[in-house]
């Protein structure tokens, strides 16, 4: 028995969510275990009738749960990054969940946009930072002396980089700071050497160590330290503009990839359009000694709401992962072999050029792991 | 008569440079002007054998030149990052080439890894800044106590952010700040609606405000502004992870990009592997009002050094954006209209496919051009 919880969120959050849920259910049913769901009322419309994101009750209740089974949240009446800070992010950062967790997997009988690759050559895990870097949220931006506390930072830092008195200078500016730490950087480059370890034994980082010498200079030590530890593990460093190329053309090079949070966030993307798009792309936010997230990567479509066509598959993608990640992996890999036979079965929503709906689909999942 | 300066650089820098030469020399003939070129040594043997990067007298002398016409840089005898930093970012922020222009462009008979893509769908232009952003080179990394003056940054910005201690926090850190300022997001956005308007009058601006609200709230405020000289424009705000999606998936919805530095690092390695890769990817950094410098984006690629087996054609094309930037279109035309002619008579060197030789390319298309 798993007590779970789920956060519908915005959109077409609460069907995805809903459809992902009947597909955990059933697997439950097969492999011999229960879910008891327990739903929080987290996005836009709480936020919009309360003016609360997250509150420290939704915190500390959350916190008795080792999984969240995540909708999609974003909503056109909020300005974008409200409910992306204070609801994604803030649980990512809050909970610690420092690996960001993406299979980069096609799909038997998914269309990739890439000339002449199959699913024997786009199949590998990114394992993102998810706590550090340009996500930290500090950063500021003023217009002359209007900000004194501000302006007290720039010009310490302006001070000690090039002995410069920023006061003198009228105009507007804005900076951003990114932070890695060693522990940090390094819980999760081992987290990306045990997942290696278990896989093909590849591990390539991904960083810009050549003009952000600082942070990635720091990040390419600790995986030069951690690296020690596993010397069955292949390893290569490599800059994220060049990365980018050989997802494109070379997947197939790949089988772990270990970055700080905003090239993963980059990259991840692009790896989910080579795999098929968005409406096949699941992630996992993972502390995995507290409470872990799982959700699909795309948004909250608010377009299709409650209109039941919108795609639940890398939702229920996403619960597979929620179930390995407790120790149900059988449960797992079957969540993923039904999705993989509802696709080549041609039962799909209309984003896959069917015609199911998204109900339909997790129905259809569900009595396809049934019948396993 | 132009005066171009040219610095051939390291590995197979000096050899494409000269067939570049060649090329824009038979260009000249042909469109009634001539080039005096002069070369400027700098890279990894100067390097080693003196200590200097680029020295004040260089940067004096260079600073008479309207265009450099660059090679490449990179040598395996010198640690990552110096050279790049030392020289082609030096150059770059010294000569306050703010512009850093890729045009993505798909030529006829050039495969793309992309399915079902052709030229018609590949043709657009980023425009990226390139003299602020992560690239500004402020950052640093302390563990403990060590480096005093960075540690009380440190702790003032964890101070005004925070209200938290940095001091009684051991472990080691490292943190790297971006600056965007109004006027250099200005600028560099004004010159991509300049380009937008002589073109399809599409304009994207990708960023990441969403996350990064300081540094790209600002840019988009700047973006925004702007915008209000250019009703004719259409434009659109969209996030770096979405963008390299629709790269791969949609190439044909874009005419003109523009980015700040880092993502427009990541994002125009992207668009070189769609218009075929490295070896056809060029780039002008631009000052409109100084000194600009046009290269092939790619490296120095050492191991091939001396072979006059090197693909010349991103740096022949970078000679097409030189021409242009000068004024002489026609002759920039008739170049990258002999680089394609090259292509599809299949005079092209191994990475391609072909037998050619450097030195072959730069003859055949010289003679291509002498011959229109
Ligand atoms: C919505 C946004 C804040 C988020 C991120 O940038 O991490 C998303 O792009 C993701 O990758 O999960
Ligand atoms: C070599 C490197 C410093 C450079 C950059 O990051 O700008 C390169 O990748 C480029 O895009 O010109």
């Amino acid at each position: 028995m798993y007590r779970i919880a789920s956060i519908g969120g915005d959109g077409i959050g609460p069907e995805i969510l809903e459809a992902g849920k009947v597909v955990l259910d059933a697997a439950g049913e097969k492999f011999g275990f229960d879910i008891a769901w327990e739903d929080f009322d987290i996005g836009a419309d709480c936020y919009l009738a309360t003016g609360d994101l997250v509150t420290e009750d939704d915190l500390a209740d959350l916190s008795r749960f080792k999984a969240i089974y995540f909708g999609a949240i974003g909503d056109d009446r909020v300005q974008p990054g409200i409910l992306e800070k204070g609801i994604l992010l803030a649980l990512r950062f809050h909970f610690d969940q420092f690996v960001n967790l993406r299979p980069i997997k096609l799909l038997e009988g998914v269309p990739t946009p890439l000339a002449n690759k199959g699913p024997e050559d786009i199949d590998f895990v990114v394992v993102r930072e998810n706590t550090e870097d340009f996500y930290v949220g500090i950063g500021s931006r003023f217009a002359g002396g209007r900000e004194e506390k501000t302006l007290e930072v720039v010009r310490d830092i302006y001070q000690v980089k090039f002995g410069m008195d920023v006061e003198t200078d009228a105009e507007e500016l804005a900076y951003q700071i990114g932070v890695i730490t060693r522990e940090g950087a390094g819980r999760v480059i081992r987290y990306a050497f045990d997942l290696a370890a278990r896989r093909e034994k590849k591990l390539a980082s991904v960083d810009k160590a050549n003009v952000l010498s600082d942070v990635y200079g720091l990040w390419r030590d600790v995986f030069t330290d951690v690296a020690k530890d596993y010397p069955d593990v292949a390893t290569e460093f490599s800059f994220v503009d060049a990365v980018t190329m050989w997802f494109v053309k070379n997947p197939e090079w790949y089988d772990v990839v270990v970055t700080p949070n905003m090239f993963g966030d980059i990259i991840t993307d692009l790896g989910a359009m080579i795999q098929g798009g968005l409406g096949l792309a699941p992630g996992g936010n993972i502390n995995p000694q507290g409470t872990s997230m799982f959700e699909p990567i795309h948004g909250s479509a608010p377009k299709y709401k409650g209109q039941n066509v919108a795609n639940p598959m890398a939702t229920i993608w996403a619960g597979s992962l929620m179930l390995d990640h407790l120790g149900e992996h059988e449960a797992a890999a079957a969540v993923l072999a039904g999705i993989e036979q509802s696709i080549t079965g041609r039962f799909v929503t209309r984003d896959m050029g069917g015609t199911a709906t998204t109900s339909g689909v997790g129905d259809h999942i569900a009595a396809l792991i049934r019948a396993m």
